[in-house]
């Protein structure tokens, strides 16, 4: 394959952070910080430019980027945005490839003048062969590189790649999904996208052989065509999931004065991922969502026939007016498997119909094999099109020593982290012999730690979890629905 | 004010718990220990009843009901169906005024054997003078008087009652709410409904003074006229959330062998709400975000123009999406106060029109003082609605002693405790001197004890707090849209 124009960028070979405080304070020193955790300095070259210091945390520091011995290959700008002109020019000739602008007040602060000097600068660095991120971005995170732009961000890389418009909004991709387990190959956030934007971004992506998944937020749409092609490109060979900022009227106002970009009306930008074949989300929690069911087992799923084990009877009720509301269907259990049922589950205040009812089942180590002989058996019932498994969902378990163990927990004798991988690999087996996905829907709200330990558990054994049957619901619909949009589209999943 | 008839019920003078296994496991220490939780023994008797044992965990144990030397008020039953005949013939014996049978296995089994022995017990009690709850339920949390049926619920008292037909969802009120702050009057789980019923606990909650807001979950409603009647009387003088489980085809299913309800079609149901002036929501977590709307200041909403102070450029976009898509507007600050606002918010990257984009506000001390002023600012212009301002919202605050505070974070040198306690109090100032509700959306979702101080002390204030700006705008349209279906009831709020 050969290399793609944004290559060089992704992958610097030394790094120099432009106009930090000589104290380390402030967002300079945010990005020295991110950069230090992923220990970037010890892999490659990382240099400081400050006139008044000539060390920062005990890494060397440099009084203009000219003066670096060594190559600089990516730019980090935190300068005011009126030296922006004369860095650009020593950039160009340093050689430096690309200059990710932190700096902001641009087009973004709604003057004339302003956009302006930001077209000029894009244009005097791509004349020069330097590439621009920003201004007003928190440009690139690539963990194989040991770049980032917030601390804590995984170390390991994986295959989802994130596209946004707003640095939070990058930022909230990340902190988003990588608690549930999902790994990146690049988060980039592009701000203004003076020189480097969407279009091109959705180009790489589509050929980048890191990148299995793409999520993205975006704003304005400054080149609608260029954007469909590059789309296009890309959600047909890759999922590719869009959040749009100011899709609404007021949304859209918010969003001139953050990236400069003039958001189009929602049902335009609906028909260009309709077009495309993307699968357009409305809010962070859905973007994370998506991104879940389509890097798991979860992308198969082809149809709307769902079997639910678990949780007691109010639960069960809610579940099935929540599915129902997303277009799920619980079609009543075949009479073979009731009644292959009906002796792990006592009658009184069950149903094994679909869902099945757990809440009652047994109790201890009893309870544990019971609801995994009933998980089992409605997982192998054919005819379904997905299988979901709710966890949990007592009081919160009591310390060891305390007194009062849940009567709904399976086997409290059992420590939470066995439970959780006990749990997660029947789920994967299921899914492997029952030929259909399985959802794992937890509800050990009670427990952060045990909560998270599930999630990313599950992820890594290839199953979709989810901290409620709403969100679980909602996520297959807009699988589901999105699938059928792409009909005459290539089938990705 | 003259008592009701259920008073008795809620305040029973000593409690026998029947049918405890002698091991204290199970169901039955269940309830054991959610009573010993809450210090029911040191107040009151409490009696165990078991054949086979004369202690429990240091409790005297029975053989009989009818053995226990002194009176007893209330019967919790955890032995089986089949003796329960029995059980209720001893409480008439011994002038027992309540029992609540854990017991199940009845007109939820589908047998109409089943269902007509319920009826049988039922007439047997109410005849012999004894109350009954239940079967297949969890019976009653009263705070004041050290009720409870479950682990950890608050030992403080409130003012907000729960109606449950669900054992589990009763649960998931408290444990839902109590973590935001919220405490308790009476929470009810009511079963089967054999005698006490949804109809005559709205009834009492209409008249009892310790009950200011009424939520419910619902199944079946087995007659509708008593229902709403009742519903009226108490949606009149107190605001009554709604859930109702069955709503769907597919959620009527798994209502009817949960507590045997026959439920009614959505649409009906809604129609019963909107007569009684009641407010309906379509899940647990809408009830519990909108028992924080109108246990709050923020009940006093009664507009749709909204003004957002707090965020970063993406999530104050995203937030206007959300908020327009729930029916609320952003309208424009007025020209004098985006003049007061200027010196506070650098113009770059910002917005001070509506949102007021606080992303890039200053650093550290300084920063704080910005926020200070500027929601200050926001929240005393005239014209508006409601005040919503966000917090937090960076990565994760590193521990004392690492390199790195958050930029975003105004103050990282003051103790987060003190922060929230700052920043909720200028929150409830600015509520008085405002004089409309301020709505706080925290966002420090990286550090749960600090996200659940800032609940409970905005809670405590009287300020509605959300995990997020499209749950908080929900809650607001569940509230508009509620006063607005009220026309012509009494004006609650």
């Amino acid at each position: 394959m050969s290399e793609h124009p944004l290559d060089p960028v992704f992958h610097p070979r030394a790094v120099a952070l432009v106009g930090i405080s000589s104290s380390a304070s402030g967002r300079g020193a945010s990005f020295l910080h991110a950069l230090l955790d992923q220990q970037y300095e010890q892999r490659r070259p990382l240099y400081l430019v400050n006139p008044r210091a000539t060390e920062i945390e005990g890494l060397p520091c440099f009084p203009t980027l000219l003066a670096i011995p060594g190559p600089v290959d990516h730019v980090i700008s935190l300068i005011p945005r009126d030296g922006a002109r004369a860095l650009v020019e020593q950039c160009v000739a340093k050689g430096v490839r690309s200059l990710h602008f932190f700096t902001a007040g641009f087009t973004e602060s709604g003057e004339a003048a302003m956009a302006e000097a930001e077209r000029a600068l894009a244009a005097l660095a791509r004349a020069g062969g330097v590439r621009v991120l920003g201004p007003n971005c928190m440009g690139l995170y690539v963990p194989d590189e040991r770049l980032a732009f917030g601390i804590g961000m995984p170390r390991e890389p994986g295959d989802v790649m994130g596209i946004s418009q707003s640095g939070a909004n990058a930022q909230e991709i990340v902190s988003g999904l990588a608690p549930r387990g999902v790994r990146f190959s690049k988060v980039v956030s592009f701000g203004n996208g003076s020189d480097i934007a969407a279009a091109e971004l959705f180009d790489y992506a589509a050929s980048d052989p890191q990148t299995a998944v793409v999520t993205a937020y975006l704003e304005g749409v400054p080149d609608g065509r260029a954007l469909l092609g590059a789309l296009r490109r890309c959600a047909a060979v890759k999922p590719t999931i869009i959040l749009k900022g100011g899709y609404t009227a007021a949304g859209a106002r918010a969003a001139s004065s953050h990236t400069g970009s003039l958001a189009g009306p929602g049902a335009l930008f609906d028909a260009l991922c309709r077009q495309a074949g993307a699968l357009r989300v409305d809010t962070l929690e859905e973007l994370h969502d998506a991104a879940i069911v389509v890097s798991t087992a979860a992308r198969h799923v082809r149809g709307r026939r769902a079997v639910l084990v678990g949780g007691g009877g109010g639960f069960s009720v809610l579940a099935a007016d929540a599915l129902a509301r997303h277009g799920l269907d619980l079609p009543e259990l075949p009479d073979t498997t009731r009644a292959a049922l009906r002796p792990w589950v006592p009658i009184a205040g069950n149903s094994i119909r679909n869902p099945v009812d757990a809440g009652f089942i047994g109790a201890g180590a009893a309870r544990r094999e019971a609801l995994e002989q009933v998980t089992t058996i409605a997982a192998l019932t054919p005819g379904y099109d997905v299988t979901i498994v709710a966890t949990g969902g007592g009081p919160p378990r009591p310390a060891a020593g305390e007194r009062a163990p849940d009567p709904d927990d399976d086997d409290p004798a059992e420590p939470p982290l066995e439970r959780t991988r006990r749990q997660v690999a029947l789920l994967a087996s299921l899914q492997e012999r029952g030929g259909r996905p399985v959802l794992l829907v937890r509800r050990e709200r009670a427990d952060a730690d045990l909560a998270a330990a599930l999630d990313v558990t599950a992820y890594a054994a290839g199953v979709a979890a989810f901290a409620s049957i709403p969100r679980a619901a909602r996520a297959l619909e807009l699988l589901l629905d999105w699938r059928r949009a792409r009909a005459g589209l290539p089938e990705l999943l």
